[in-house]
């Protein structure tokens, strides 16, 4: 049953004018959107993002499709479309089976291409297109097994997880033999977590209460609501303003209670020594973690938790004892392959993995992942969750279910990254109706 | 006289096909390539590369140009095209005067986009166009101000030099201050070291002489010439077969003889454990340094010298003394700023420049840079010296000049990016003259 052949692969330029709803200038509606759409997630510095998309489709020749994307702030998507394309030519013609069979390989195919390595390796623009197609792919792969990405993973045999693994360059810092122990040891308890998660499902945090610039009223009234809905973990973003940040904080820190988990996010806002003062100044509100304080590239800016984009960065930050917290992205690495790694050597090192999510369906892909590393890597919830902000999943064909703060277990087959051909064909750019109306303004 | 408008930025897709060179069938041309093309410079792990650029023009309203580029393998430069008409966007409309007035802002813009900045930051694709599109403005300015780039920037004041560098995430590694006081007291004796260059160039080593798979007969014919023409500093590439490494390198220390300098190169090809084991083995033939001896992102793999691509990547190298040596690249990092930051930075942890060059242009760059670092910031060429291959240099209106192993400073206005128009046309991928009869073949 598995020898779909892939016959075609396409990619779109998919993009939501966030932007434009953070800027309404009825404030009306700018309150609406506040209250309702987490528009100023990177805004520290990323400014005004529209949350997008390089959306890609396989087609194989049983009729069976994969999707899959990765998501981007707007503005050079079209640059990640055009990587897709060149990928593209590496994927069209395989069949799932050889794909699969020696999923390693085929990662290595897409990162390790002898002239476009020279793009990356395994970075920005070019990563960015490895993730959309691979996360297709995997996608593709759940499907044609009939089961959602998760347990494709959980039923997996310990052996060809490890398969799928590209080990170049960690294997200073985890070997493919302690790969296969760590799994082979987490099989025991295994259907009892399978069952915990399926009856309880998975804990989440919320970033959806405490945006920059909230007035007080808002901050309470966003607050209360959580409460009422079961949230127990908030995380704030700090960083523009420190007066601001402080008077969000404390209101949050008096709303949650002394019990509740509060985090703070400086996306890449500061230098090391600006972070330390910064975060000196919000230690009394008690954070379990300081978010990107530096570049995401500072190793020895002794990050407390950060968003990389490889495993050999991830490698370094654990090795260096620079992480408390390793934060997995579904669309920044390397898609599931790369993920998997970064899984592991996070419980060699005995550092819980968040994962980060929001977006653009980085929450409908991470919450995959997370259950796999629950059930069958770390076994443990002990500070753990998954983030989560309620925005844009109505464009998804399985949004995630969240009940009493946690994500509950995917059902349909697949990786959850199919949209809605209806949103899709509105959202493309510049083409689509949504923004052909507002390049005709 | 610096009112120029930008009013167009074009870029263009150039490709040498280098790949075909290497494996022409006729041993007659292949033993001709070999002895005239450093054709396998990266090719360990980058097989077939056919050497390519994204090659940009700036068009200004009073018909100066500017010109630039940045170096890429063939297959998906067609991506850093894509982006660098991202870029385009905030250049054009600009007057060269304002960039360069505060050209921190105009660095800043480019790499720190609210959207953009994603598909990075400061890493991959996105970096390779910016670094295309920054080398044409400073190419732009250096004509502008009728002198090669390397006079402009040995004659500006200090406090511009540094207010052409970003340091944001790099002041606790240097300083504002501190580079302006480096700056400041390299003054002394610049006049004495600008006469030097002038008059015997900038020290030279080839890596033409020992690529993989050479036969001794090869090889020593190699040397023989390189030795005659008055070279001293000889780069062989390894990592593809030990047994051919250590002959390859016996017979070049044989041939060199023991004062002479021996490097290798190692292009990222190992992990960790593996590198450690394999250099030990060519130990006895006592290499200078050993590059790229793993992933270019693993900080603490302890390369000995590496291509790094930001300028925090190099801080976090120098900072955790894992670096002896330091590899600028005039297409990687971020143009001149970029290179500005890392010069500084080398220079404050007392560790060499020893650029990196090659590939299509990189030397007609880095001559610039690394003249501008013995004459305002190292003021030393104990352990230095800049890398050279005889390849690709009659595509340009001022290839480099090299005399007795030196590098001869160029005396044209501007950064010697431009390429003659006929060979840009002739090499446009995929409808250039040479393309079009390769790919009807």
């Amino acid at each position: 049953k598995m020898s779909h052949k892939i016959i075609n692969v396409t990619v779109r330029d998919v993009r939501f004018p966030t932007s434009l709803e953070q800027h309404g200038s009825d404030a009306m509606v700018r309150k609406f959107v506040q209250q309702h759409f987490a528009v100023c997630m990177y805004c520290t510095f990323h400014t005004d993002p529209d949350y997008s998309t390089a959306y890609v489709v396989i087609d194989t020749d049983c009729g069976l499709k994969g999707f899959g994307f990765t998501f981007t702030l707007g503005k050079g998507t079209e640059i990640v479309v055009c990587a897709v394309e060149a990928l593209a030519g590496l994927v069209v013609g395989k069949f799932l089976q050889d794909i699969v069979s020696d999923f390693r390989g085929f990662y290595r195919l897409l990162t390790s291409d002898g002239q476009m390595r020279w793009l990356g390796p395994e970075k920005g623009v070019i990563h960015l297109a490895t993730a959309a197609v691979l996360n297709a792919v995997w996608d593709l792969w759940a499907r044609a097994e009939g089961k959602p990405l998760w347990k494709l993973l959980v039923d997996m045999d310990p052996k060809q997880i490890v398969s799928c693994i590209d080990f170049r360059y960690i294997t200073d810092a985890l070997t493919e033999e302690e790969a296969l122990d760590i799994l082979m040891k987490a099989q025991d308890g295994k259907q009892h977590r399978e069952d915990l998660m399926l009856k309880e499902g998975y804990p989440a945090y919320t970033t959806s209460c405490a945006w920059l610039g909230y007035s007080d009223q808002l901050l309470k009234q966003l607050c209360t609501d959580a409460l009422k809905s079961g949230w127990t973990k908030f995380k704030v973003k700090v960083g523009a303003d420190l007066e601001d940040d402080i008077r969000r904080c404390r209101l949050i820190r008096q709303m949650i209670g002394p019990s509740n988990t509060l985090m703070i996010d400086a996306n890449q806002r500061w230098d090391v020594a600006e972070a330390i003062s910064w975060v000196s100044s919000l230690a009394e509100f008690k954070p379990l973690w300081i978010e990107e304080p530096t570049s995401p590239d500072d190793i020895l800016g002794h990050a407390a938790i950060s968003k990389c984009h490889s495993r050999v960065m991830f490698k370094q930050f654990l090795q260096a004892s620079a992480l408390q917290f390793v934060q997995i992205d579904s669309c920044r690495l390397g898609s599931v392959n790369e993920n998997l790694a970064v899984l592991l050597m996070a419980h060699k090192f005995q550092v819980p993995v968040c994962p980060h999510a929001g977006g653009v369906g980085l929450c409908e892909l991470v919450q995959h992942l997370i259950l796999f590393d629950y059930i069958c890597v770390s076994g443990s919830l002990s500070n753990r969750m998954c983030e989560y902000v309620d925005h844009l999943h109505e464009h998804f064909t399985s949004p995630v279910v969240i009940h009493n703060a946690h994500y509950m277990p995917p059902k349909e087959p697949g990786y959850s990254c199919e949209m809605l051909e209806s949103s899709v064909q509105r959202h493309q750019y510049p083409d689509g109706d949504v923004w052909k109306m507002i390049i005709n303004k």
